[in-house]
C-alpha cells in the first residue's frame, strides 16, 4: 500500500472514531480502539488539529491522581457545509459546522409555483450568498453545498420532474453556475449536490440519532415524499428516485392525480387534500402555517378537521402497512407538515397497520414525529457535506496545506 | 495482522476471483488482479486445489508460441450445499456443487396442510437423507444445508407464521435435530439455515446472473411472496420479514384475507383467487400443475381464464407500481407459478405500471419471467451454502486438513 493512502486511511480512521465517540476520547483510547501505535495516533491527531478538524475538549477532572484526560472533539471553526432547499412555497439556507451545530439558518417565504426555475434559483443563490457571508464572518469555510428539491433528481443533478413546482428537466447545476461560486474547492467534496428533499430530511433524522437503523421518514408538504433508511443508510434506489410514496395508490380507482395515476396517497393525505376535507381549501394558508392551523383546530375539537385528519391518517396507515409488509421496518417517522399533526394522524395509522401488517402482532410498529421540524431537509443537506469531510479528511487537509 | 488471518484473506481473495472470473484465470492473471506476488498466488492455489475447492481447467490452446494457458476453475468434486424446501403442496431437496451445478434434485408431492409440522419435517428429513446418500456416492461432502419455507422465519430459524401451511411458532431446527445430521461440521457454514422461500428464490435468480442489480422477484404460489434485491444483495429487513407483498392492500375495503386484513393482493392474484375467477376452483389441481393448466387454457383462448389472468395482472400491476414508486427498481421478475403465466400477466401489469409509476416515462420497467422455474427456492438454498464456502474457504480447508 502506498504511504500516501495509508496516511489517508489513518486520518479517516481516527477522525471517524472521534466523530462517533460518545464522549471525547483520549489519544491513548484512540490507539487502543484503532490498533494504531500511540505515536501514529499522535501524528495523525496533530494533522487533524492543524487542519481545524479536531480540537482538544475542555479537560475534565479524572478520578484518582495524574493529569486530567485531554479528550478530542470535532472542531467547530474549520470547514462547514451549506445546506439549501427549494420547496413549493419557501427557500431555505443553512450552515452546519463539522461538530454538527447549525450556525446559521434562514427561510425565505415565497410561492414558487408561478416563478420560473431560473428565477427561483437566482433567489436561492442570493440567499446562499448571504449564508456564505455569515459563514465567512464566523471564520468558517464552506467546503461544499447540497440542495434539496421536491422532485426526481438524476445523477447529473438535473431535476427531471418536480410536479408541485411545475418543473421538468431543469438543469440546476448549469443554472446556478451563472452565479458566483458559493463553496471552496475541496477534493472529494462536490461543490453542489442536488438531492430529493425527502431523502435529505430522512438523512437529517438518521443523524439526529433518535431513530433506529431502519425506518421510513414521510415528509408531508404539498406533495408527500419519503426517505427510506435501511441498515443505517439512506436507500436511494437505482437512480435516486426511491420514496415516491405520494403516488402509491390507496384506491386504484380513486380520484385522478396530477401524476396521471388515480387514487394516489397524495389525493387523500397531501396538504391540499387535508385542507379541502377540513373545509379550509379557500383559506390560502402558506404551506408551512397550514399544519399549525390544522393542529390548533383539531386541539379545539373542530369536527370537520378531526374527520379530515382521521381520513388522511387512514390513507397514510394503509400505505405505511404496504411499506412495512414489503420492507420489514419497525418505525414510521412523520416529518415536515405531518410532525405537528402526529397526535391525530397516529391512531388511525396504527389501526390500519395493526390490521394489515402480518408481523404487527410480534413487533408493533412505532409511529412518531420527526425530531427536526420543517428545517430537516436543509439541515440534512448541510450535514451530508460535513459527513463527506469526516469520511475523507485528506481532501480538506490538502486544501488548507496541512 | 496475524499470519493466520492474512492467509485466510488471501484464500478468500483468490477463490473469489476464480469464482467471479468470466473465463478460467491463470495464476499470473490472478497475481496481476489481486496485487499478490506470483509465489503467494501459487501457494494459495496449491491449498485450494488440495482442499478440492479449485481445479485446473482443460487447457485451451493459446495463440502464438509457448505452453497453453492453464486456467483455474471451481472444483465440482469437493464440498456441496444441500437445499431444501417445504411448500404448501410439495417438499424438495437438491444438491449443488461448488461450481454451481445442480447434482441432484427431487420433488415430493404432498398436500402438507392437513399434516403436522413434525410429520412434514420428518418427511423432509427422509428426503434430505436420500439426497445426502446420493451426494456421498458422487464423492461430494455436504457442508451445510438451507431450508426454504413459505412464511416468516426468526433469527433462530423458528417459523413464526406460515399462514398457508397453518404453522405458527414451529421450532424447525429443534424438530430436525431429532433426525440424523445431514451435513458435515464446517467452521463458518451453519449446519442448517431456515429462510423464507421467496427470499431464496430471489437469491437464485440473482445468482443465475440474468437480472440487474436491483429487482423485485415475485413468487406466485398459493401465497404470494417476494424477494427484494437491492445493489446486488438480498434485502431481508430488520428481522428477515421483508417481501410480504401478498398482504399489500390492493383495495383497502376489499374481501377479507386470512391474515386479518382486507383486499390483500393474495385475494386478487393468489393461485386460489385466479383458479376461482377462472371457474376452476373445484378442479383440485395440485399447485404446481395449476399454472401449466391455466397457461394451456389461456393459450386456447378460454375467455374466463383470460379474464381471470387479466384481473390478476392488474392487481399485480397496481402493487408492482407501489413497489417501484417506493424503491426505484427497474425490473419485476415473475417467479414460481407466475413464470409460465407471464405472457398474460405482463400486459395488464405494464399498463398499471406505466400509468402509476412517476418515472416510467424515462425508464420503462421490465416485467419478465424468472430464469429458474419452481425449483428456484431449493436451488437458491443450496447455492447460499456454496457461496458461504467461497466467501470463507479457510473453514472448509481446516476441516479437510489442508
Amino acid at each position: 500500500m502506498r504511504q500516501g493512502s495509508l496516511r489517508e486511511l489513518n486520518l479517516a480512521l481516527v477522525l471517524g472514531r472521534i466523530a462517533a465517540a460518545p464522549s471525547p476520547p483520549s489519544r491513548a483510547a484512540l490507539a487502543a480502539e484503532t490498533g494504531l501505535t500511540r505515536a501514529t495516533v499522535s501524528a495523525v491527531v496533530e494533522d487533524l488539529v492543524a487542519g481545524r478538524l479536531v480540537t482538544e475538549a475542555e479537560p475534565t477532572p479524572r478520578a484518582g491522581a495524574g493529569r486530567p484526560a485531554r479528550g478530542l472533539v470535532l472542531a467547530g471553526d474549520g470547514p462547514a457545509g451549506l445546506g439549501l432547499e427549494i420547496n413549493v412555497d419557501y427557500l431555505a439556507a443553512c450552515v452546519v459546522d463539522l461538530a454538527g451545530a447549525v450556525r446559521h439558518h434562514v427561510v425565505h417565504r415565497a410561492d414558487l409555483r408561478p416563478v420560473s426555475a431560473d428565477d427561483a434559483l437566482g433567489r436561492l443563490a442570493r440567499l446562499a450568498a448571504g449564508a456564505r457571508a455569515i459563514a465567512d464572518e464566523q471564520g468558517l469555510t464552506l467546503a461544499g453545498a447540497a440542495l434539496g428539491v421536491p422532485g426526481l433528481v438524476d445523477a447529473a443533478g438535473q431535476v427531471r420532474l418536480a410536479p408541485n413546482l411545475g418543473w421538468r428537466d431543469v438543469p440546476v447545476p448549469e443554472l446556478l453556475a451563472g452565479h458566483p461560486p458559493l463553496t471552496a474547492a475541496v477534493d472529494g467534496v462536490p461543490a453542489l449536490v442536488v438531492e430529493n428533499e425527502a431523502n435529505l430530511a430522512a438523512l437529517a433524522e438518521l443523524h439526529a440519532g433518535a431513530g433506529p437503523d431502519n425506518f421510513l421518514h414521510v415528509s408531508g408538504e404539498v406533495g408527500i415524499g419519503a426517505g427510506i433508511v435501511l441498515d443505517g443508510a439512506l436507500y436511494r434506489g437505482s437512480r435516486g428516485w426511491s420514496g415516491e410514496i405520494g403516488h402509491i395508490p390507496v384506491r386504484p380507482d380513486g380520484p385522478a392525480c396530477r401524476c396521471g395515476g388515480r387514487g394516489c396517497l397524495e389525493r387523500y393525505a397531501g396538504q391540499e387534500a387535508i385542507l379541502s376535507a377540513a373545509g379550509l381549501a379557500g383559506a390560502d394558508l402558506p404551506a408551512d402555517t397550514a399544519p399549525t392551523r390544522l393542529a390548533q383546530l383539531a386541539e379545539a375539537g373542530e369536527v370537520t378537521v378531526l374527520n379530515a385528519l382521521h381520513e388522511a391518517g387512514t390513507a397514510l396507515g394503509v400505505t405505511a402497512a404496504s411499506v412495512v409488509n414489503l420492507l420489514d421496518l419497525d418505525t414510521v417517522v412523520l416529518g415536515g407538515g405531518y410532525a405537528p399533526l402526529t397526535p391525530w394522524l397516529r391512531p388511525p395509522m396504527l389501526a390500519e397497520i395493526d390490521r394489515r401488517v402480518l408481523t404487527a402482532a410480534w413487533s408493533p410498529v412505532t409511529v412518531r414525529p420527526a425530531t427536526l421540524g420543517a428545517t430537516a431537509a436543509a439541515v440534512g443537506a448541510a450535514g451530508s457535506v460535513v459527513r463527506r469531510i469526516i469520511a475523507r479528511p485528506a481532501g480538506w487537509l490538502a486544501r488548507v496545506g496541512s
